[in-house]
């Protein structure tokens, strides 16, 4: 914990040491959970966190008190309408953005979903206003010009399975830029070069979900901006999922300056749902809508309001407000910890940081590493191990059998490195006797596999 | 209650009768989220409803327990696996169908926009298939014929506006079917004539949310079935909107006969998400996603899950197959004494029920009245009650303005009248004390509001 860890802490009296001390019990709650495989310890907290308490307690009193129809006109309804919106102002707050760029969704797949369906009918109605010009150029010889967008190889499937789907159905033409190999990156003049006359979107994630690389988010948008673009050409709208980096580095839309930016709750401590944040949306940033219905979220985002998860996002949200500088902190010390450790008891040569690359920021928490050597695969070594709960990747691909991430590989990472490869990531509750642990379960694991050879 | 006002009910010794004493206090509840307005009584259960205590306990549980990924191969992932395939078996038999044919998602809206996306995939996947029977038919005279969808005209919004959208793009042909003046229902016999060669999707609510009439869904389908079709047409796939029904009468997707059937868990006491029922999906009906992600959902619906919400909605729906017997009594029961009360008070010339058609089957819940008379307009009589909470029409529609509502002047109910209607719809907690209470509060408030004309 932190406060074991960190007794000088500077922020130690502030008004969030409650929630800090709470946070003490974590471990056992997780053990709680994990009864009968007692003493786990949990290092996976980029596939999801537990609930912070305080979240807990907001989210129940809102099921027992806020359960009112946010749209009826009468007091509960009334209540449960001012309970979203100051959840608003908190997340908004959160991402430096205004209330009313804040639109909840259901979760980060359907915000990435969103942006991409935005960004596609904005294309198309844009090209079909009167400006002569505009439609000369989305039209050649009469055929139309699919719009074009720009990602990374290294994104959630809920970015890479929607262009895919887009390329597929003839709907987009889709350039997924490589990674930097060097960097693991993706790299701004790479992204310059790759804009077209109908390029409509760009969207790379803020920081990846693996190796805990962050990417160059400000620096694409202002290329992006400055770039000289023939008046017909479509309007670059630019994304940023910003699911792994929330909670653990300062996030701001408006200092990134993406049109777009996608929230991630249960990635800081908040239930499952998400947010859009859309610069002004519907007037400065398009925003299309990808359900109809009843009105809510001012018609971009209808369904009645999930009320109490709602509530229990703008509380998870002002904690990392209030939190954040502590947090980072927090993580970075158990990370740098953790490698240290780990290079204490395997030694220099037998292992390989896969987050670690020359002169680029990484998230605080994330430890990408392989363990070298033969029968010492990542599931292999995870699922011998007897404390330690980490994975080798992003949750949605773990049942992907015993193949290495393409994560890794497309970041330049050897296969026979890759595939030993474990993503070990620590949150606000992981203490240094917790790694003490978790590195010595890592010895003993190790040894036995290589008995087993 | 209905211990109170039942305490002969057969079932009173049921395995429930926590659950239903539970219930008991929710009067309290609501009182208390109503300070310091006191003493309303809550009685817009056809808006959303409040949490059962049982399911506030499960999410809450689930919230503290049950926080791993679910895809997350070890033990908190598979444990909120396990949570959410309970609930999937739970849900699958509330509304008689199998655990594979439950596909969860954010709510009613989504799964409705769901529905729609999928006939006009399947559409459009069928005539490209090879068979040039069916080219020929997609085709006429080498223009694409576009399909075709018969809806009602008193579907929620979540309908309507998903199938407008459909003809404003041009995408769609859609016949709003007018609903029978006489009985209030969708007759199967306008369906019949409204088939076209195009048609694709027929989708009908179940239970109408301001007239609480029961629509012949059963007829509908088994009709359609039938219709003699060219093997060239495509095959019409069948919805219902269930959202008003469940908890409230027998619901059962075979029995019904319809391909998709949308569940709603805020509606039957559970948190606001919902699932889509589809008989067999992607195999005997065709289901596409609306959103691409991370595989979860079987990728119908991916995004990483809504554990303790899903967690809540099994419960609920648990609660719902145990209980369904006793509370559609107590429904009924209720809901004919206010009627009885209402005339008693107000005598037989100054009510209109407009949720009575002749021969028609209605929700046990669902009060339409209009109390007649110049200066009585339904809202201006609810935000002159002292007591009761109830509504003029769907939530989603309660910033319009002072109008009547379209469902009941498509309904035939005659302008004058529908301006002045109350929806008062009860639930498994209100007892006959509150309708003598409801209707005590009306009956003064009409002689002040008469008073002021």
């Amino acid at each position: 914990m932190c406060e074991k860890s960190g007794s000088s802490d500077p922020l130690a009296q502030s008004p969030q040491d409650k929630a800090a001390l709470d946070l003490d019990h974590h471990h056992k709650r997780v053990e709680h959970v994990l009864s009968p495989v007692l003493n786990r310890i949990y290092m996976d907290y980029n596939a999801t966190t537990p609930f912070d308490p305080e979240v807990v307690s907001v989210v129940t009193e809102a099921l027992n008190e806020a359960w009112g129809n946010p749209s009826s006109m009468y007091l509960p309804g009334l209540k449960a309408k001012e309970i979203i919106n100051q959840s608003r102002e908190s997340v908004a707050r959160m991402v430096g953005g205004k209330a009313t760029d804040i639109i909840f969704t259901s979760g980060g797949t359907e915000a990435n979903n969103m942006v991409f369906h935005s960004a596609m009918e904005h294309y198309w109605k844009s090209s079909m206003s009167s400006e002569s010009g505009r439609e000369e150029n989305y039209h050649v010889n009469g055929k139309r010009i699919i719009p074009h967008i720009i990602t990374s190889n290294v994104e959630h499937d809920s970015i890479k399975l929607v262009a895919e789907h887009l390329v597929q159905m003839g709907k987009a033409d889709v350039t997924f830029l490589p990674v930097s190999r060097v960097t693991g990156r993706v790299e701004v003049e790479d992204v310059m070069a790759a804009l077209r006359p109908s390029t409509c979107l760009v969207s790379v994630m803020l920081a990846n979900n693996e190796t805990g690389v962050i990417m160059p988010i400000r620096e694409i948008c202002q290329r992006v901006k400055s770039a000289k673009r023939s008046p017909s050409s479509p309007r670059i709208l630019l994304h940023t999922d910003a699911a792994q980096a929330i909670g653990k580095i300062h996030v701001d839309a408006q200092e990134l300056g993406v049109d777009y930016l996608t929230i991630v709750g249960h990635k800081f401590y908040a239930p499952r749902i998400g947010a859009l944040f859309a610069n002004g949306p519907g007037t400065m940033t398009p925003l299309y809508p990808l359900l109809f219905g009843g009105g809510q979220e001012r018609n971009f985002r209808p369904g009645t309001e999930n009320t109490a998860m709602i509530a229990g996002l703008g509380k998870a949200a002002q904690l990392v407000t209030a939190n954040l500088v502590k947090d980072e902190a927090h993580l970075q010390d158990i990370r740098i910890y953790l490698e240290q450790r780990l290079l204490t008891v395997f030694g220099k040569e037998k292992l390989r940081f896969n987050s670690h690359f020359h002169g680029t920021d990484t998230l605080p928490n994330t430890c990408n590493v392989s363990i070298l050597g033969q029968g010492l695969h990542g599931r292999r070594v995870l699922s011998t191990c007897r404390r330690l709960l980490a994975s080798v990747g992003a949750a949605c691909h773990s049942d992907h059998g015993d193949q290495p991430s393409h994560i890794l590989l497309n970041c330049g990472i050897p296969y026979h490195v890759a595939i030993n490869a474990l993503r070990i990531s620590v949150g606000r509750g992981t203490s240094r006797e917790d790694v003490d642990i978790v590195v010595e379960d890592l010895r003993d694991t190790v040894e036995r596999l290589e008995q087993m050879n």
